[in-house]
């Protein structure tokens, strides 16, 4: 792994920046891979991404239980594919359940911020891989 | 699981045949979820899936290491989602490599279809998990 050259960062960057959604995959009980495409709502750089979801689904069950998560953004009519591996935190406190809150969410957590059911998917990633093309790029998201 | 009603059949089958890439996911050798995006080739109903790949790739090693397996399917303008979660075989055989041959294939397999680096991966679901708008449901694709 090494330092990545600065316009393939950038281009990264944009795919990461531009993705409506991104697929996040946990492992299920039985160790297989589980994937479910989630609102890319916000981030810190490569490093941190946030995603809202209901504290009763199976994906928090999952990540409760094993908290190893990759989650993946594609672009495929230019071929592209970013692939972020790390860990997936469970977040309840009310703070990152207001600083991610959008209009809107009532639609999923009818009782607002504090709804019971509403929690914050917070993940955070160690390597990265990239691919655009026959280009196959893997990277130390800390060194990127 | 039950079996499906006709149209939630038909709109997931259409999910899966008008996609152009599905992702696919493994589990690497420390325990973390992978995913890449794969052209979506060929299909036998939501029971069989096919794609090929470079014999060489990590994926392909890690397939070869545990078997275990999802692919996902996602229309993310109308909030549709496909999980068929299964297991994963590496054929190297030549009539599955011939069967799934594809003008332009030499891009990436130069060698044509005896090209020692290209093999096919096939895909075998047990069950699957369907997201339109809010509705969820989960099936037994052997009864779906």
């Amino acid at each position: 792994m090494r330092r990545m050259e600065e316009t393939l960062h950038k281009e990264i960057m944009e795919l990461a920046e531009q993705a409506k959604t991104a697929v996040v995959c946990s492992v299920n009980t039985d160790g297989c891979p589980n994937a479910k495409a989630m609102l890319n709502l916000r981030r810190d750089g490569l490093k941190t991404f946030w995603f809202s979801t209901n504290l009763s689904s199976k994906r928090v069950s999952q990540f409760r239980n094993n908290g190893k998560a990759c989650i993946y953004f594609v672009n495929e009519n230019n071929f592209q594919g970013l692939m972020l591996v790390g860990t997936m935190e469970v977040c309840v406190d009310r703070e990152t359940r207001a600083m991610l809150w959008r209009e809107g969410f009532e639609i999923y957590y009818p009782a607002g911020i504090d709804d019971g059911d509403y929690c914050v998917l917070k993940f955070e990633a160690k390597t990265g891989n990239y691919y655009h093309g026959l280009r196959n790029t893997t990277f130390d998201v800390e060194e990127s």
